[in-house]
């Protein structure tokens, strides 16, 4: 069934074969071509007839079945929900009624966000037992575009943190190497994603919790503009940086899914499901973050990087070197702890009252931030964060966007402990409040993803230089088959 | 100089009179036509040719000599400058070159507000010798429109209490009673006003710093839309809640300064600096609060509002009773109470360590919330307030204003200490950040003025209401001549 896409920027992939090229010049992809489509090329697939969404639905559920208990991405499935709504969706494509590119798509969702008759625990034990009684807005909004919810993916617990090492639900690992960390807070969504264990995922992002995971497993993940898909109904980690996001295994399909969620008028959900073809991303220059050693990041990352801004410019982008130099990374993401720590005591008063136990060691450490530090200490937290923020936006103006490492560093070993923290370059977006795409770009020679970010103004841009810079490592050795 | 200007609500009134009535009927004001024009009045004199800029500025200075020592409104005077600005205000409207209504108006600035080349302390020990370099963004406005900048005037210690007893620049007493509070924190304005030292006068507004002087020296107080009036400039008591307001002795007054001091463009300006229509205020329904026992208001106050609310339907509009009742009036005083010493003390910081002595027993007690309380309980407050301010929106979306009381009480003898929180009525309009007018409602028997205020969703309406509604009181007797 080979189908050929045209991607924005001009160039082409068959959605059959995937077009994943490793350093070495490999190409890899999933043995199974319904995997392989990802979200909007499965949607293609059903229009022609190729696959029906009961087909796609049971393949997914089959390799979660197969697979996922080494990886552990899921925390709890909805197969019954899952079939029958693919069933409907099936009878949507047949009758030309499908919805979207998106009808049928199976998707897994982050475990801090609602979804109704599922569990609803942000991965916090306190919680474990609590079903929702409704879905969260984003999710109701994909479902109204016709995907189908596979299930619930493991998480940080309580979302703060970047390793899904989870004291209630267990380690997510590495689909590119077990006993590595698959990031945070969205790890198993990551790891579902890289794995082909759902064709997309949500994610939440606060201070870079849909860009690490994406970045430590290879696949694409995308905050979008702060507000354009709705935290209604997810467990808020901050709800001041919080913003919920997608990830997918190509920029298109994280168009697509952004665009399904957030629930826009018609029109505009056209435009951003859309990322920016080349011919646009070259009429503005865009920068690239020179951090000069104020933080240290490993090499591979830096050379990845420079890759990147070399590709950039070979498409015919301007790219000019950014130092920031105002820019204290690690007072960014120490005022970002504090919110977080504050905003999620507050989240979770009643619980960390009723039920102390239900949270870990790691999380009540985390929390006691927001009671150790005095109410001056945030306020004066939050206009500071205000202030960089307003810093960077000026500094920012002459270009469309900011190229940068996702993070400092690839996945590590569980054991080895959190390196230099891992939110450094992330959590500009979030204080800015701009969308910020992070794509993979190749893995080391060990075989573990790299990833760079483009934070722009617009969600159109930063898909559309993930699309055009991205370079996906393929499908991961162990998850091929 | 007869002069009759018709008022937007089709009442007429000569500014040469004034139109000052109180209960018992007697109509009362300024012997002084200089005095009794306000603002507007004041430059139709000058338009005129009835009066110089430099007339009415010395008349003002002539007054604040004779009559400020014992009501000790203003704390600095640049009667130099203001002479100078009066000359040049004088010429243009000589060359029919004046640049608004406002030209030549001899106005007073609150001691948070900054001025160039006087003193800029907010009432606060520690900033007493501290010149401002440049004028605050609202001052620099005043200043385009060519008001005449008398001085400053006197302000509770760092704007955080109702009194204007200050440590350090004495009491400002009420012009109505010797030894009663003018109300605060923005006491000098109100008492300025009231007692015809200044045409209007700037003052803040926090969670009510405008409105609470307004009521208890009987003037107009407008706090308009949340950043209509730019804070920068400000010394901040909290900068999520701060309001630059205004106070004169008209609603037409508060509005024509309003429009000056916030550099809208010139025409939304034009439209903001006329108050509704009795026409326009006919064409929705509004409310009025039913508090219900569940705050302590004098019974003057009560009945003061029961009239306003009789007038109000007298003149045709519709007026339903809201209850509100899970509006805390108790827990809204508190939060605004937190917010204010936490971001107050990240405001002061560096002087609470250089210099302590330079903040009042008062002050320190105040500010010390801010320390006591932690960060989780800020961002509680913060995410309480923004739910409570949701809540009143939805409850106030079939009206286009609400009335309620000003102040739950009349201005009281210092001595006797603050009765039941000055703010309870007025904090509401600071936490939604909507447009909030204090009116006078003539006096009690005792002679103390009483006061009314409208909150609405746009600033044309509050005014409108108080420009109806208002019932000045007059001329305080001892400041008549």
């Amino acid at each position: 069934m080979p189908l050929t896409r045209k991607l924005g920027n001009g160039r082409r992939a068959t959605v059959d074969g995937g077009f994943s090229l490793c350093p070495d010049g490999t190409v890899t992809s999933f043995a199974n071509p319904i995997i392989d489509a990802g979200v909007t090329g499965l949607g293609r697939l059903f229009a022609d007839r190729a696959v029906t969404p009961v087909e796609a639905c049971q393949a997914y559920l089959s390799r979660i079945d197969g697979l996922d208990g080494a990886l552990n991405a899921y925390v709890a499935l909805d197969a019954e929900r899952a079939l029958t709504d693919a069933h409907a969706s099936a009878e949507r494509w047949k009758s030309g009624e499908a919805r979207s590119l998106l009808d049928g798509a199976p998707i897994a969702v982050k475990a801090n966000i609602a979804v109704e008759g599922l569990p609803w625990h942000a991965g916090i034990g306190a919680y474990r037992d609590r079903m929702a009684t409704a879905d969260a807005a984003c999710v109701a909004k994909l479902r109204e575009h016709g995907a189908v919810i596979l299930g619930l993916v493991n998480m940080h617990e309580g979302a703060f943190g970047g390793t899904t090492d989870n004291h209630w639900f267990g380690k997510t690992h590495n689909p590119w190497r077990h006993g590595y960390t698959a990031g945070g807070s969205s790890g198993g969504s990551g790891a579902a994603v890289a794995a082909g264990l759902c064709a997309g995922a949500l994610g939440t992002d606060t201070l870079g919790s849909v860009r690490i995971p994406a970045s430590y497993c290879g696949v694409y993940g995308h905050k979008p503009t702060q507000g354009l898909i709705s935290t209604e109904g997810v467990i808020a980690l901050s709800w001041t940086l919080d913003h919920v996001g997608v990830l997918a295994r190509s920029a298109q399909d994280c168009a697509c899914l952004m665009a399904s969620a957030c629930g826009a008028e018609a029109e505009l959900a056209q435009v951003i499901a859309q990322p920016a073809t080349l011919e646009t991303l070259r009429q503005s220059p865009i920068a690239a973050i020179d951090w000069g050693g104020r933080i240290e990041v490993e090499p591979e990352v830096a050379r990845a990087f420079e890759r990147a801004v070399q590709t950039a410019r070979a498409a015919g982008l301007t790219v000019e070197m950014l130092a920031l130099p105002d820019y204290d990374f690690d007072e960014v993401f120490h005022l970002g702890w504090l919110i977080s720590a504050a905003e999620s005591q507050v989240e979770h008063a009643e619980a960390l009252k009723s039920d102390p136990g239900g949270f870990s060691p790691m999380l009540h450490e985390r929390l006691a931030l927001g009671a150790s530090a005095n109410a001056a200490d945030l306020a004066r937290g939050y206009r500071r964060a205000a202030a960089i923020a307003e810093g960077v936006r000026e500094a920012m103006s002459p270009y469309a966007a900011i190229l940068m490492p996702t993070t400092p560093q690839v996945a590590f070993p569980f054991e080895r402990g959190e390196p230099a923290p891992i939110p450094y370059f992330t959590a500009m977006a979030d204080i800015l409040g701009l969308p910020a795409a992070a794509f993979p770009t190749g893995a080391t020679p060990e075989g573990l993803p790299l990833s760079v970010q483009a934070l722009a103004w617009d969600d159109e841009t930063s898909l559309g230089l993930a699309e055009l810079l991205g370079h996906p490592p393929g499908a991961p050795p162990d998850y091929r088959g």
